[in-house]
């Protein structure tokens, strides 16, 4: 059901979302399988975290609800996990800008209209994990790591699909439309770098911002 | 060479980086070709844009440096392009934590130990793109995009490999080493989420922060 087309019901039933096994058949993460989604998770992130297998559900889910076609960017509400779901199953990425981060410690993420900031946000909603007690055990930390059965919540999260999420029309902020451009390059007096000339008479990190502290005598 | 095993010289010379050609045979970047990671860089942020195949030598060439099995989290001082560099070609991801990006509009990396914060930092030393006058006018945006060669933009990228680079050893802010951790979990009275509940009696979306409106009545 793409967005826009029929609107969403205010608590939406999802297609396909029995809240249990999908009719027997376990839920593909869009063009992968679950086992094949754990891989390439393994592979990018470190480990197949359950926020990212999770994460990938919600993200394709959000993009089934985008209309088909539609230019979209991306903003997590939290750094853990969920924005390497988007950045493995969409063209968002934190390189290219399409990948915003808010940290407010929420599991929720949206894609949009990059242009209108028109579309749809995904969460995990709490009220739906009671028939998941180990999503539920890991997402609301009741359960220490050590006591935390890794199989069975993976089997939960495998079966759960993106049945446990809740989804929401919204408008972006207009703060996340459109990037900044860079004008004029210039080169540091100071350390010979490249930097936007806007920033100053030196760059920014002359000027007292630079993450680091050299090591080396002249450098 | 690994970091530390032998002290970087001041403006060190870089192996097998001649300025040119490197003896006849262009550099891979890391395990790939230059052609390969042409294609996986297009397929991670849909183009495989000039700052990325360059960021992906400046990683290359930091990753080297650092001493065999360090676990090492990454710096990036733009968020345009060299950060995909980094998730691309370390383990290091927006998602896991391991990369963080103070945009400071400056074209460098560190990768660093992510217990001591010592590492390397890798930039573009501006002084070294005479011989790369593509590189130049597409570095210093001395060119219009429409006024690109990218062609010959490219085939000066893998001539030049790691040879416009500048290195330093750096001690990277202890801001950047260790990740927080969220507390206890709650479900947010309001709209009845998970969040941490370090944060107070309502989410932070729920006390303002949410970046978006959303369009649905009840939601």
């Amino acid at each position: 059901m793409p967005l826009g087309a029929v609107p969403l019901p205010a608590h939406p039933t999802l297609p396909s979302a029995h809240g249990g096994q999908h009719d027997g058949i376990f839920m593909n993460i869009g063009a992968y399988t679950f086992s094949q989604f754990h891989g390439i998770a393994e592979e990018f992130h470190g480990c197949a975290a359950p926020g990212l297998l999770i994460g990938g559900y919600m993200v394709e889910l959000a993009k089934g609800m985008l209309p088909e076609g539609t230019l979209f960017e991306a903003l997590a509400e939290t750094s853990k996990c969920l924005p390497d779901a988007v950045q493995l199953l969409s063209l968002c990425s934190t390189g290219n800008k399409r990948l915003h981060v808010r940290d407010l410690g929420l599991y929720a993420v949206s894609l949009y209209d990059k242009k209108t900031g028109l579309g749809v946000r995904v969460s995990i909603d709490p009220a739906k994990l009671y028939a998941y007690p180990e999503i539920q055990g890991w997402f609301m930390k009741e359960k220490p790591k050590h006591a935390q059965d890794i199989v069975e919540l993976e089997r939960e999260i495998e079966e759960a699909g993106h049945s446990i999420c809740k989804v929401q029309r919204v408008q972006v902020d207009k703060i996340f439309l459109g990037h900044g451009h860079m004008g004029t390059i210039g080169i540091c007096p100071r350390c010979g770098e490249a930097y936007p000339l806007d920033h100053g008479p030196q760059c920014l990190g002359c000027q007292g911002q630079a993450p680091y502290t050299t090591l080396d005598p002249e450098s």
